[in-house]
């Protein structure tokens, strides 16, 4: 609730700045709309250069590309932070299928991200379906071992907010592989994070925490349609063996590089802004939704202030943070930096949930900066723009520390992003332009205000 | 705003009221996303019915079949509603080009729903290119006479809900051909009415009004990249001969129906709530946008309710109108019938905006309702709908005249809309299931809250 004093002020403040700021909320969006370029880097970015697996060639030159096109905006300073980030490769494409003795029912599976291979011959081991890794615990190590651990808890679909769907499930694929080979298991199937079915495997990354390499086991993802003909396979032929066979591997820290570019603030140069997304990408599609769109996006509302020609109070920095995926090396490494520089973080913004159409704001802000943006709300609305609420913002932007921060993630319309999350389906022709536009414009408009009237 | 009288009535409702409705919104919602039957009722009417043009085979099957699958429900009432509609076939493929001597610069075109053909050679003349109704009568017929004209003023990207820009623009499809003719055109081509810029042309209705049969002029519509590219040559080459050929043809009126389905009121039998969309579609795609996606949402409303046990204190209907697109014979013609019978209606909501996620309704509706409506708000922020407004409300609900009849229109989100509208990509595969059964959920509930408050 806003306070009486913060309404008062408001509208004291309104009388000189409230039609002010709507114009300028106004000119923000014509702008993305007509002239926008994150459509088109997105194209470049997803037909041209494709997947931006971190440590890969191509994750190379989506640094080079998005660099030389913040090169062009006429900026202060435009840079590349050096991060290690891991490199881990997929190898061939995976083979998986349950032996039905005269048959075989052939699964659609691909690795998870920094899994380990298994044996060059395949694996074939007995299958146990669980739904949890509570219900993987209770068979405990005699049960466990020497078996395949399929786990097969699909999103919940009453959820209305997709994310609290994978929220929900998405233990299975982080700890499934540490949790399973802990018992003694030589593999492990994780049913897709995705709620629609059909017949793509969706990657992502395991966890194997502390687990020693030569204890490590395999874990594979499966298609959401094969997860389900799997497990009514198995109901019929219990003991049935299930053969899977992937070549991925792990091969060491190699050298990248975070994408930065910035406007130097006019009346607090000091105090930073960032707006940010994620470079890397899985290597399954092309990375256009996650988070090609969260780069361009963050590109965006630099052009669109140099477009309108709006100069901003405080140093506003798009910041492409490389590794999300598979490490968070690029967040880490820019807050790393930014506490050795002695840099001062008054405001982050992160787009990580897909290009579609915007719906709001995740804030991780106290109750008197809460009381502001809340204030702020009105003027979103002709933007169909409603949701201000407190909650998480972004993986990349999380490592950031500064003691008066405000961070925020971009809230899209949730209902298609886990139909194309982490796999081959995550391409340039499922990305709308007005609705990555208008991200783009929503994200503008909020470090506009945040801008204009600070952090309190 | 709320009266505070309205307000006080509302804190007493809902201390016995509020928190049973927002259990049944819950369960309504919970229900359409794990048991709904909409996306697979859509999958048939699309994949296997097809495209469902008015008086054409393909309508008569999804007649039948929206009517077998009524039958199903158990509902109280199931019939057929006879109607006449108009006949129009495309005929062949059309073709269309710019004569630039050496080459051609092929269009792509189709020709207006209930356009005339072209002579059976084709039609040949030079072009005029225009931007609104209002330059070609400022042109006047000397300049006009004899030639094509071409209308190409794009919908405008500015707009942030998309059916504005359509609005905005539509009035040289429907009218274009009319007024062209009258100064003597010979033929018309119409700026597809897309956002995008892609390939596929877009039809729809074109409305000669009363201009004799002999002096109707052909018209098309031509893709938005080629409208491009037509009037960049025609720039270079302004008497460049514009090509193009159509067959199409109206074949009269044949005989229809409205597909009804109906819950008999336990408290008010005499008082009917209609939940519609309309069962006809333009021909190039398989109608599941425009309206496939309302007609299994209005279905869905009454199978939610059987499943859930709800009996609604109103006559609820799913009605299907035919015929929207190219005469609202099957709107005109369920008004006459329900004044014939002296039927009572309260209220009627119709779908027909697309398949994609809620945002909110639009009311035709006097400011007591709205104030109750408006009470409803918060009921429906868990499922992040915030769009209550006055406005339009349907087509094919338009013509109902109760006295106190309250309507209303679902509001989807308006971004990819035009993208697929009355074009050849209007396909199953880009609905998706969670934003269909989310639109269903949001009808349901809010005709739950209608039957449950009343009309005021």
């Amino acid at each position: 609730m806003p306070t009486k004093y913060s309404l008062f002020l408001f509208f004291v403040l309104s009388t000189v700045s409230a039609q002010t700021d709507a114009t300028m909320l106004d000119r923000i969006h014509r702008t993305a709309l007509t002239q926008g370029k994150c459509y088109q880097w997105l194209d470049t970015l997803s037909n041209r250069i494709g997947a931006r697996l971190s440590g890969s060639e191509s994750a190379a030159k989506g640094v080079m590309y998005t660099k030389s096109q913040l090169d062009q905006l006429g900026l202060d300073n435009v840079y590349l932070q050096e991060v290690m980030v891991p490199k881990w490769e997929r190898g061939e494409k995976e083979v998986a299928y349950l032996n039905l003795g005269n048959k075989r029912l052939e699964l659609s599976i691909c690795a998870l991200g920094m899994s380990v291979a298994t044996p060059i011959a395949g694996l074939e081991a007995s299958v146990i379906e669980v739904q949890s890794l509570d219900e993987l615990k209770v068979l405990g190590s005699e049960k466990v071992k020497g078996k395949i651990i399929f786990f097969n808890r699909p999103m919940d679909p009453e959820q209305i907010e997709t994310f609290r769907a994978y929220g929900g499930c998405v233990d299975q694929r982080s700890s499934g592989a540490r949790e399973a080979g802990k018992l003694g298991a030589v593999g492990v199937l994780v049913r897709s994070m995705n709620l629609r079915l059909d017949d793509l495997p969706h990657t992502g990354m395991t966890n194997y925490g502390d687990t020693p390499e030569n204890l490590r086991i395999p874990a594979a993802a499966v298609s959401t349609s094969d997860a389900e003909a799997l497990s009514k396979a198995l109901k019929k032929f219990p003991k049935a063996q299930l053969y899977f066979r992937q070549t991925c591997s792990y091969k060491g820290e190699v050298l990248s590089y975070n994408v930065i570019g910035e406007i130097t603030g006019s009346e607090f140069p000091n105090q930073i802004m960032v707006v940010g997304g994620h470079l890397d990408s899985w290597d399954l599609g092309d990375g256009s939704h996650d988070d090609g769109a969260g780069c361009v996006q963050s590109m965006e509302v630099l052009h669109l202030f140099k477009t309108i020609g709006y100069k901003p109070k405080h140093t506003l920095r798009a910041v492409l943070f490389m590794n999300e995926e598979n490490g968070v090396k690029g967040g880490l490494q820019y807050e790393a930096e930014a506490q050795r520089k002695g840099e001062n973080h008054v405001f982050a913004l992160e787009s990580d949930a897909g290009g579609f159409a915007p719906r709001g704001f995740s804030f991780e802000i106290d109750d008197a900066n809460f009381s502001q943006v809340s204030l702020w709300k009105p003027l979103f609305e002709p933007y169909l723009i409603h949701l201000f609420r407190k909650g998480h913002s972004g993986v990349d932007i999380g490592p950031l520390k500064s003691p008066k921060i405000v961070k925020a993630g971009l809230q899209p319309d949730s209902q298609r992003y886990f139909d194309h999350h982490h796999a081959a389906n995550d391409t340039f022709d499922a990305v709308n332009k007005r609705e990555l536009e208008l991200g783009a414009a929503a994200m503008a408009s909020l470090v506009y205000l945040f801008d204009q009237y600070g952090i309190r």
